[in-house]
């Protein structure tokens, strides 16, 4: 069986597979290597998403022998621009306190761990948020004037997640830091304030694959599941399926 | 367990998750439904492709309880575009006889409706080919002036393809009749007189999703695996997930 990457998040993860997304990117790069599996929740924060988690990671059934299914290679656990909504602003209904995200996030960390004791977990932390991209670009009404997440709350919890990554020994992406070292970030990167720009999805796809390759995950050393072309001798070509 | 669709083919699949790809908009589109898996295999034709066939769908072991592993949902089979290169030209040891590319393609069919029986299986015929474009983008050397592939012979394989079809019963997308129905297909779907460009990508995708949709397989008929943000009682989230 070839292995499998899956990435858990919200819906920067569930449209990673749009047009130049960053999981697609992953899939491409991997083609002949590692399933890149899509676990993406559009609006989901950590709470939810630790209540569903044993459904988004079944255990196997007892007809497949008990115990886990097999251990994926590498989890992305990528939440937070939800959990980072303001509690007092249109989205509400998405906050998750600061206190509790953490313990959500270690909470699902344990849980993949416990379930796949050797696979590699890596977090990410939630984007910077263009505040202004968030008016011009508002989910349903807001008539308040003011947008439902603030750069300033993303970066709290995107420090919450760096300090959850440095408790569980993880390695961590801080895409908060990250994105705003590039000039005009606001535009560049995002969107609507949040979503990605194909720039910004190229910083996530790049940033992944080197975590990947630090954790010992890349196309060196994972093999490729059956002979490339160029490994095919032309003249007798099924020889080269023999092993 | 989510259900999968599973794109086995030659380089035209195995480079479908690139930007814009058929695969990553399969991807896209089925995000909170099925799971997409890549099977491509860049130079394979009919013949290779049978050869690796176990081990492209491997049977379960003895500890998953024996018999198959569970079945794909769908299964899209797309090569002719490497068996279709000419006998006596630069890529001749790719070349699969016509006649043997029909058996080869029934036999691929046969296996995995012998191991999946209710499995939707699809065969895609190869595109047309722009033998301008492979001269000006030959694979390796070519001093020949010679194009390696014809657009006559991908003619002859696709016609062959939608035969077994016919055949076997199964629906069958005849790219290259269908490319060739858009002005300056040439260029507009094929980026080096093989390989697909972006509207290229389009075609092949609309098409897979209207092929799986005449199949009963759409985003209509198939069960979200989590509740979606607008299924949400804002006020009392968590009380949608408890189905």
């Amino acid at each position: 069986m070839r292995p499998k990457i899956v990435l858990f998040g919200d819906s920067i993860t569930e449209e990673s597979f749009g047009d130049g997304g960053w999981g697609a990117s992953l899939a491409h790069h991997f083609a002949r290597t590692v399933d890149v599996v899509l676990r993406g929740y559009s609006g989901y924060n950590t709470r939810w998403a630790l209540h569903v988690a044993e459904r988004v990671f079944p255990a196997a059934t007892e007809a497949e022998g008990g115990g886990g299914r097999e251990a994926p290679l590498a989890v992305a656990v990528f939440f937070g621009a939800n959990d980072a909504s303001l509690s007092d602003r249109s989205s509400a209904f998405q906050h998750v306190p600061l206190e509790e995200y953490k313990q959500n996030l270690h909470s699902i960390v344990s849980f993949i761990k416990k379930r796949w004791p050797t696979t590699f977990v890596l977090l990410i932390t939630p984007p910077p948020i263009d505040e202004d991209g968030r008016l011009k670009h508002p989910y349903g009404d807001n008539p308040s004037g003011l947008p439902e997440r603030t750069n300033e709350a993303a970066g709290a919890y995107a420090k919450a997640c760096v300090e959850v990554a440095g408790e569980c020994g993880l390695p961590v992406i801080d895409l908060w830091s990250r994105m705003q070292q590039l000039p005009g970030w606001e535009k560049a990167c995002l969107r609507d304030g949040l979503h990605l720009t194909p720039v910004g999805n190229k910083i996530v796809f790049e940033e992944v694959v080197e975590s990947l390759r630090q954790g010992g995950l890349n196309l060196e050393s994972l093999p490729v599941d059956l002979p490339l072309l160029v490994d095919i001798d032309p003249h007798v070509p099924l020889k080269s399926f023999q092993h």
